[in-house]
């Protein structure tokens, strides 16, 4: 009998991504579809892609319009979902698609996102060492950001190994469907096309303690990450180059070791073969994370970088895997692998 | 029990997307998978969106290594078809990518292609009139042309209902996808990104008489296409303008009437709601054709338009599709409906 | 000494590129920059690729502020032309950049402009038969829209030759910056690129009466013109395909006569050699227009096409030219030739 | 009285970028267009965004051509300029948009290109503190990397003034026509548009030693430099994020300060107001630099991103600079300042 799924802020690209990936998932039978300022209109001119829904009616985000689901989903602006969450009750699957339950620490939280902290909840990046466990037959999922999920998994697998310094540098490159559907004047086609452009620079991304949260926990030791986003001419993907200083030691093999063993039977994340390096086409549209590793040993650096769909492992695909796992299904139902290339 | 598939011309545009499609088709299990002067690579650092393939090697296309399977897929270079069916028989199902058994008259097959004329199999576009039945059992399939296929979509509903003149009109631009992965200058990404640029110029696309051997026995009289393609900044997708003038008594409401008539009942191809348009990032990666019409009184024409993948619905998914007929298999299985969007 | 230009709207696209060319500009000086909503921000914030200018401060559209100038520039919202150009009296050259001044016909003005029409001003459009004689001395000019300016350069010549039917159907394909900098949905970058998406289909596009007027008096008939336009994902460029039925009689050689005829002499309009056809990269940045047309014998339609940028002989460069002319200047000066490409 | 200037390789980027630059220096003369497998062709087939050179045919790359002209751009693959240099003689000036004599050590030479070392000429990078001197006068011009351009004007500030540690960490994005205009698979459009992709990872770009050789003297110390460079979906453009451990005692007060007073003077690099970051769009066509910079106090970081144009300030810009101060004309003559945004 298939799982009843609500979609909350289902006329955003998070929204819209969860729903594209529902629509393929054997266990799902989609219900409910809100919306803020867009309720009453028709999904399908908003989400013009999503064909079978087209003659949908978005409804208001209420508990009302949310009750009566297996799993809500939440695409919401911050600051909302806790809200949302009590309402909906503790035998509800809500998954998270916001920032609100991320972070640990409470001064952290409110030093980036300038409101009272919510809490924490099961963070939704099972490949992470210990977090698989805690997803299971949860009521309450954290999806992660988009940058964290691409960082945290170019990097933990030498953090954990022991084989870099805890001061990592990361310059990451993001389609512009990170952020968001809210129209800006800097997001225009216009200005974006044929444009790179930095954003966030110098430490205040707020990406970047939730980089430390993931990477602090499997290196043993406090991690510093000095984070870069910038914006790129493409509607999706991220490319996170990462690097950090190796460690005494740290050989190109005992680097490939370490990652070869960190991924070691997942589904969704790859060490490409040596030689080849990850480019966010091969993802499009789907939940992979490709990562290679090098060791520059005339600056004594490694270098990790890895690409993700941000939409779908950044968001969507990782709010679905992180869903199968709290529900029992099996981790890759509904997901795809091959990206959508050229 | 799967049915075995092998594809030649793995390597190319054409053959990453059929394949792209099987991997996510319930019935199927990829066999052989061959090249030309990539044969002996590995397919991964050729194909590296297509995860689960990424060891294999491409073989040499030969009858020995397309032998013992259920169906073989063409992504061939024109003229090298029929002598690969031939060898491999008549139990086979052959599906040709290419160009070489869609036209009837060989004269016209000469003057275009400037090779003798190989023959006619069924063709692969079940939703023009009469040629879905066609398909069904058949060992012999030649998939359409990306851009036939959109200009048929967009403008046999007013031909069949008798709405327009024998004369059309087609602007078309498409992804540069279309123009195959073989190395020229004028499709860097450094010539093409930031630009709009026509070829074939005046009647002479190759495409041209395969639109009028679609559309003339629909009308029930010759129909001529002027025919202009453009080739537009993106990798993938055809926007297909086509116009014709109304004959005396076409009216919005016969037009709309006609259009609704003739796609009733198909999956594939959508009438959108009056004032909605269709654009390629609707489609992208599915194998949806998005279709429009509307009256221009003033200047006394018929403007329809559609949208369409050129690598799904207009090569590997109007193939996979019409595979699942001749097979006697759901017409839409492993096929998807909704487009990667944004 | 240097003439003194304001130019009013000077935070939108149009007027930004008409400041680009005017800093290029021998004999200009450039007073006041004023805007709307950003009256008070600081230049550099808004248009930073104008280097020189990005210490100023925008003021407000006045006309205080607007007094004192050789020459202003109008880059506002239709509608409000008339009041500015009256209160800067008859002695400046005024050089609207909008709509109000373009249509002759008042009816057809408020059919698609749904306001009361101003009247007409002289037409920045030199090279179209008549149009350069009128612009020297005005102090009035109405800069041609950007779509009329590529379709009415690609079609005049067949017209004047009488080599085409009255009876024209053009599709043309647009960067992103002819919508605009103000912010809308489907102008996101998300939204436009990988995507080609029609707009204004059926005839209701307000450029429509505008070619029909340019090529009508050349014709010595009325012209109908089917439009179509296409927003194109890249940031500037228009690809105008155009067609219309030959008459009796007309020779591929007769209809290159009559290109190479109606260009000769002119600086920014070129033919291009047989076989060469134009692409918008080629003019990226520049105040030229290339054209090249064909006779398709077996459809029996002349094609011509040509390629601008938007911005410059779409707008900003026309504009320069047509004040160039005026001024009694040299035609070509402060106005690039070269595209910036690739 | 017009200098008389020929450019070799002229059908390329680089060498189409200096004669799009040339066709605006008030003080040249262009003489002859060469090229190597494209000798004979007509250029305007090659370069047709060139319109005043769209008739002249291009020459072979013989001492015999390039004879009689007082200043010749070599746009030649690496090892062939030094034979050309010396058949030239030493009373004209020569231009290298190569790699030959950029390095000044043979060794370092020798392991990143493979062949034996030519020598060094004076260094076009005038901005880099000593190299204006060093370039009056000269008869011999290395053209400085794109790379090593947008990273030295980024990063010298804060070494001259010892404000970072000497291990810098950079990672770029750089538009395709950094890549050069031969024919490779993963240049094709289809392949870059919408896809970030890194490459020359771990130290191995050939750009990486004429970093650290242009910061080295500048710090007073050996410079060692991480160096990832990454390929962005655009065709122009250069965005070097750089980063660099802070100095004890380094504040944002002495960063700035060290920043203004470096770029003093100059009128292509340009320090942006403090909260705006340099985004590529900026200066699409121009020869300006833009660079900002920032202390992460948390990370312990100084991070500083330029941008360039890759094809003006990064080599045909830079090279119609370094020519303009050889010659003893203004330095900027000719050179635009302004960008073609959006």
């Amino acid at each position: 009998m298939a799982l009843r799924v609500a979609v909350a802020g289902a006329s955003g690209y998070a929204g819209g991504e969860v729903l594209r990936l529902l629509l393929g998932h054997p266990e799902i039978e989609i219900g409910a579809l809100t919306g803020g300022s867009n309720a009453g209109a028709v999904f399908g001119s908003l989400q013009p892609h999503l064909l079978p829904l087209a003659d949908r009616v978005l409804e208001p985000t209420t508990p009302e319009v949310l009750a009566g689901h297996d799993v809500v989903f939440l695409g919401l602006p911050h600051g909302q979902s806790a809200a949302v969450a009590e309402a909906l009750g503790e035998d509800v699957l809500v998954v998270d698609c916001g920032a609100d339950f991320r972070l640990k620490d409470a001064a952290t939280w409110e030093r980036f996102y300038g409101s009272p902290h919510a809490g924490t909840w099961p963070y939704g990046l099972p490949e992470l060492p210990g977090h698989r466990a805690a997803l299971k037959g949860t009521k309450r999922i954290a999806v992660p950001g988009c940058y964290p999920t691409a960082v945290s998994l170019a990097l933990f697998p030498a953090y954990a190994a022991k084989l870099v310094e805890p001061e990592a540098v990361v310059v990451a490159a993001s389609g512009t469907s990170g952020a968001g559907k809210a129209v800006k004047p800097h997001l225009l086609g216009s200005e974006v096309m044929g444009s790179m452009s930095p954003y966030g620079v110098g430490g205040v991304h707020r990406h970047t303690p939730e980089m430390a949260q993931n990477l602090g926990p499997v290196a043993g030791e406090e991690v510093t990450v000095s984070f870069t986003p910038t914006l790129a001419p493409m509607p999706r993907g991220i490319l996170a180059t990462c690097s950090a200083k190796a460690k005494p030691g740290t050989t190109a093999e005992s680097l490939r070791a370490a990652y070869r063993e960190a991924f070691a039977g997942e589904t969704f994340v790859r060490l490409l073969p040596e030689g080849q390096w990850p480019q966010t086409s091969s993802v499009y549209g789907s939940n992979a994370a490709l990562v290679q590793v090098a060791l520059d040993e005339h600056a004594g650096r490694v270098i990790a970088i890895s690409a993700i769909d941000n939409l779908v492992k950044g968001t969507a695909g990782g709010a679905v895997q992180s869903m199968n796992i709290a529900l029992g299904l099996p981790e890759e139902l509904g997901l795809p692998l091959n990206g959508v290339a050229p």
